[in-house]
C-alpha cells in the first residue's frame, strides 16, 4: 500500500482525499494543515490531522505528499520545502512561472534524493498531456483548448475583491461557432472569439450594481478582453443555485497528412466534471501513485506529466495493462 | 536528424513515409521492401528502395525501423528479427497474442541491446492510452471504445474471400444511442448494441446477391454479432465513391468520484480520420521518435504506448514542452 499524506484542506485537499479513499493501493496517512488540527474534519473520522510541524520534524512515515496549496503563495514556497524530505505532487498552474517553479523543485528533489511531479491537474495535466500529442502526431495543423462550461475560482474571487460584493460566482463559456472552426483547422482567434463570461453577483446593502457592474467588465485581463454578462441575484439564490463547481473544457488538435496534406485529422479531448476540485483530486492521486513508483525505480528529481510513462499512473501492473487495456 | 527506415510499402508504409517527411528532425534512409525493388514507387523519387537483404547483411546506416507489415504474418516474425540489430516500431494489433509477441521481441531487443516499440498506432495505441488514462483517474466507473464510422480494412478483406465477390468495402458504424448511453455512465452492451455494419459488394459475373448476402451477415465472428446491411454496387461506383480510407472513433470513460460517489466525470476522446493508414504512419513516426530516444537514454528492450514518457513523442526539448504546452 501507498502511504499518502494531503497537504492543505480545501476544496482540492478534500478532493484528493476522495480519490486516496477510492484508491484500493493507497492509504491515507492524514492531512497536514495549517489551521488548528482540530478544526478540520475529514471525511473519515479516523484519519489523523496533523499540524504542519510535524512534517517539517519528520515525524511521520509517508510514500507521497499530495500538495493541495494555492500556486500564488503556498506551492513556490511549499513545494520544494518539502520536496528536500518527501516526494511530493503538486498542481502548480501559473504558467509563466513554471521554468522557476521547476529549477526550484528539481534542486530539492535532487538534494534530498526524492521524487516530485509538478503542475498535474487537469490543465496543466491532462490537457498539456493532449496538447502534446495533438502537435507531436499531427505536426502541421492548428487547434486550440476550450475550458468550460464551468466555474472559475480565480474569476469568481477576483469579482469578490470588488467593493460592495458580498458573493461572486463566474462561468466560463466556450462560444461553440469557433470550437466548430477551430475543428475545422480555422485558427487565429481572439479571447473574445473563444469564450464568453456570466457573472453572479450578490451585493452587499446598498452597493451600487451599476458601478459594480462597470467595475467587473472592464476589468484587465479578467474580464475586460470577453463579452461579459453581468447577474445580480440574492444570496439564497446563490446558495441553491450556484454552490457546486462544475467543469471542463476541450483540446483539440486539426491538422493535414500525406504528402500533399490533403487528409485531415481531427484529434479531441473532452472533460464534464460535476466537481473540479474532485476531479483535480483524482488526478493528483493518480500521479501520486507514479511519483511513489519513480521514486522507487530510485530516479530524484521533478518530473512533469510530460516525464511520466502512462503505466505508472494506474494501480495495474504492466502486465495486466497490456493484457487488458492494450 | 534522426534516420528512419520504412519496412513494407503497403497503405500504412505510404502513411509512414508521409509523416517522416513531414518531420523536420527526420530524414527517410529508404524504403525496404520484400517485392522487386524498381516495382516500388516512393513519394519522391530521390528516395531509396532496397531489398530486405540489405537489412540483414547490416548495410545501411538507419536509426529506427518503422515496420508496416501485417499483424497476422509479418510482424510476429519480422519484429523479433529485426530488433536484434535494429530499434524498431510495429503496429501488431492481434491482441490475444500481444503477451507472446511482447516476450519474443523484449528477449531479441535486450539480446540486441536496441529499444523497440509494439503495438503503435491508434487502436491498439492512442486509443490504449486513453483507456489506460480513464480508468487509472477514474477508478470506478465505466466506458467503452468505439470505432467508426469508417471503413474495416479486416472485414472488407474478408468480404472478398466469399465465392463470386469482385470487390467490397466494409464500414463499421458506432451506433448513437449507445454512445450517449455509455456517455451516462450505463454499460453491459453488446456488440451488435455498439457497432452496425454496412458492406458495399460488387459482385462477379453470374454470382447469385441472395447466397453472397446470407453468406456475410451469418459470416461468424465478423458479422453474425452485428446487424449488418448489404448493398451491391458497379465497379464503377466503388472506384468513384469508396476508394477513400476514412475512420475514427471514440474512448469513453465516465465515474463517480467524492465519499458519496456524487459527482459524476466523464472523459471522451475522439478522432475522425480522412485516412486511416496516413494516421497509423502518424503516430508511427511519433513513436520512432520516442524509440530512438529510448535508446540513446541506454535503454534496452521492449516498450508499449504505456511505458514511453510522452515527451519523447515530440521533438521539442522538455525546457520547451513545458514553456509552451504545459
Amino acid at each position: 500500500m501507498i502511504r499518502v499524506g494531503i497537504v492543505g484542506y480545501g476544496n482540492v485537499g478534500r478532493g484528493a482525499e476522495a480519490a486516496v479513499l477510492q484508491s484500493k493501493d493507497m492509504v491515507l496517512t492524514g492531512i497536514f494543515t495549517r489551521r488548528a488540527p482540530e478544526t478540520v474534519h475529514p471525511y473519515r473520522e479516523d484519519t489523523p490531522v496533523y499540524p504542519m510541524s510535524v512534517l517539517e520534524e519528520g515525524k511521520v512515515e509517508v510514500d507521497v505528499l499530495l500538495l493541495c496549496g494555492g500556486s500564488a503563495t503556498d506551492l513556490p514556497v511549499q513545494t520544494p520545502e518539502l520536496a528536500k524530505k518527501y516526494c511530493v505532487v503538486d498542481t502548480f498552474d501559473t504558467h509563466a512561472r513554471v521554468p522557476e517553479h521547476f529549477a526550484n523543485v528539481d534542486a530539492a528533489a535532487k538534494a534530498g534524493g526524492t521524487a516530485a511531479v509538478i503542475s498535474t491537474g487537469w490543465d496543466p495535466g491532462l490537457f498539456s498531456m493532449m496538447r502534446l500529442l495533438g502537435t507531436a502526431i499531427l505536426p502541421e495543423g492548428s487547434g486550440d483548448t476550450f475550458w468550460g462550461p464551468g466555474v472559475s475560482q480565480g474569476h469568481s474571487d477576483a469579482v469578490r475583491r470588488i467593493e460592495g460584493v458580498a458573493d461572486a460566482r463566474q462561468y466560463t463559456i466556450p462560444v461553440q461557432k469557433t470550437v466548430s472552426a477551430v475543428r475545422k483547422g480555422e485558427s487565429g482567434f481572439t479571447a473574445r472569439d473563444k469564450h464568453t463570461r456570466e457573472v453572479y453577483v450578490v451585493l452587499k446593502e446598498g452597493a451600487d450594481p451599476q458601478r459594480v457592474a462597470q467595475e467587473i467588465v472592464t476589468m484587465p485581463n479578467y474580464f475586460e478582453p470577453y463579452d461579459t454578462t453581468v447577474n445580480f441575484i440574492s444570496a439564497e439564490e446563490m446558495a441553491a443555485e450556484h454552490a457546486a463547481m462544475p467543469h471542463g473544457g476541450f483540446v483539440i488538435r486539426s491538422g493535414k497528412l500525406g504528402e500533399e496534406r490533403q487528409y485531415s485529422s481531427l484529434m479531441e479531448f473532452k472533460l464534464e466534471l460535476d466537481s473540479n476540485p474532485m476531479f483535480t483530486g483524482a488526478i493528483m492521486a493518480a500521479f501520486g501513485r507514479a511519483c511513489y513508483r519513480l521514486h522507487e525505480q530510485g530516479k530524484a528529481g521533478c518530473f512533469t506529466a510530460f516525464d511520466v510513462p502512462l503505466g505508472l499512473l494506474s494501480p495495474l501492473s504492466a502486465e495486466e495493462l497490456r493484457a487488458n487495456l492494450l
